[in-house]
């Protein structure tokens, strides 16, 4: 009987997670497959949501159960089809989880064309695509000449935000962590600016960055970055608020003084991509196209192997990660 | 000559505001009104506003200068008018200041009907209602059945907030400083609760009112009684940050957690109704016919003599006020 590896959450974590929070099983397949599919899964995908899927607590998903198997995207090859809109030998992206193969009845699953490399459809033409799609178009909706700063700006979403915030028109600042980030984003990304948070000299180089002030903030990371960010909004700045991965496993961040509400008139809005599915086709298409075009870039972490799935994660929360963070299976 | 009695900002307040950072001044008027109307003001309007003014700081308005006549809104008769679109005997409101006669040339004021009280048009059918107007129909959208929360529910603005989400079918909760307030806001504004964030049972009469969360935020106050409202936020709750009293003269009111934003989704936006001009002339005609049909209520505390603003400023500050501040010069 073939075997299915998988990881599940072993323990929830206090505090920071670890690799020790999660545990490899073995479990048989299935023998039928009335109604399901099975996908080989190729890619796994890490994303710094997971994070608070670790917790026990009220929020837009329900928690990750301890024992079962840990969620997330995967892309991958149908092996057996029981269901008329898939075949074997499609290539499919969905909720597969961090296992080798995912029986699934095809929900929340889409077929994909290999005329773009498979693992984008975990980052750039995929949910962290839209994203930076969903922020950026609905929410701080930049004018030609605006300023938009961009948080974690070489990772999956940022890189996608400063991107089409540039073909835009406006002016794009993003900020990274480390100096071979902020080069890749300036040279390759095409960013007018990109700041290193971790260089010491990161409050003055924003305020000459930023002496027209921000429109818009994408924001990713939350914490001290973003609090220097606050001083330079502009009347009538739109602040989508996507991430706070500052505060995962962190301090919570804070917004220091709501009187800048009025003052700025300034609109902040947190929101989810799932929450929103009529945007997600318009989005992958014109994410596709774009990166068929070369007109898109990206980069990718690829860790290789099952079993290094969860330090993979740790390493995506710590900023080990340089573009998309993804794991390999085949 | 005749001679008008005006109120100039005499000092900024450093900390508190009081009646000694003014002082009254007689001015002679002047002989020719070229282009000119010349207002007998009868009522002029306090607002809470006016204490960020006071400041030398950057704000959406260009700070109160000292020696110069305080500004604020005024209604009035016009005495002398060399402008063709208003004649003498024209009641008007506009931005007429802290004196006994203004004289303009036009901008800013408008003609009001005496279908109504004059002193309607500083509070609900004047900035403050065309505020609640904006921050209610343009930010929170109520759908019939939510749930709204309002601070300062017995104010000029709070007032007209809640009577126009019950009218929205929403379920309408106000929030304000003492029984007295809370029973006016209940029985004759018709909200379903009031709370007084005084009793010292606010924290749990708050849980027990909002056991449905809160979906809008009509935000006046900010403080201790706002950082109780965020424990109830529901996903998608709008806030409407309109003014933040507590912390004009106090600590600054911060947000707690950011991750909230992205957990509940939460759509956050700090206005000004003067930047909304396109929306006035529809408000106003819309508050105007509530009042004139007794089915938009208001209250009113009136001082007495040109002399009582500057305390009538500071007691508004302080919660000092049931309802609308006014001060009556006719």
């Amino acid at each position: 009987m073939p075997v299915n590896k998988q990881i599940v959450l072993d323990s929830r974590p206090t505090g920071k997670v670890s690799a020790a929070n999660f545990r490899l099983v073995e479990k048989e397949l299935p023998t039928t497959y009335d109604g399901y599919i099975l996908v080989r899964n190729h890619y796994l995908s890490l994303d710094p949501y997971m994070r608070g899927r670790l917790n026990d607590v009220k929020s837009y998903a329900r928690p990750q159960q301890v024992d079962e198997v840990m969620g997330g995207a995967t892309v991958g090859e149908v092996v057996e089809s029981h269901r008329a809109e898939f075949a074997v030998g499609d290539f499919v992206v969905g909720p597969g989880g961090w296992q080798q193969f995912s029986m699934a009845d095809g929900m929340g699953w889409r077929k994909v064309s290999r005329e773009i490399p498979l693992s984008a459809y975990l980052g750039v033409v995929g949910m962290p695509g839209v994203t930076a799609w969903y922020g950026l178009n609905e929410i701080i909706k930049p004018k030609a000449g605006e300023t938009v700063v961009v948080s974690a700006a070489s990772g999956a979403v940022g890189g996608v935000v400063g991107q089409l915030a540039k073909a835009k028109g406006a002016r794009v600042i993003g900020i990274a962590g480390g100096r071979e980030k902020c080069a890749y984003v300036r040279e390759e990304l095409g960013f007018d600016a990109c700041l290193d948070y971790k260089s010491g000299r990161f409050e003055g180089e924003l305020s000459v960055s930023l002496q027209d002030g921000i429109d818009g903030l994408f924001e990713n990371v939350g914490g001290e970055p973003f609090l220097q960010c606050v001083k330079h909004f502009n009347d009538f700045a739109r602040i989508a608020v996507c991430g706070l991965i500052a505060s995962y496993e962190g301090a919570p961040t804070i917004f220091p003084n709501m009187l800048m509400f009025i003052a700025r008139r300034i609109k902040m809005e947190g929101f989810i991509v799932g929450d929103h599915p009529d945007v997600w086709p318009k989005a992958l298409a014109e994410l596709g196209d774009l990166v068929g075009a070369g007109r898109l870039k990206y980069r990718e972490t690829v860790r290789q192997g099952l079993e290094a799935t969860p330090q993979a994660l740790v390493d995506l929360l710590h900023g080990g990660n340089f573009g998309k963070m993804l794991v390999k299976l085949v």
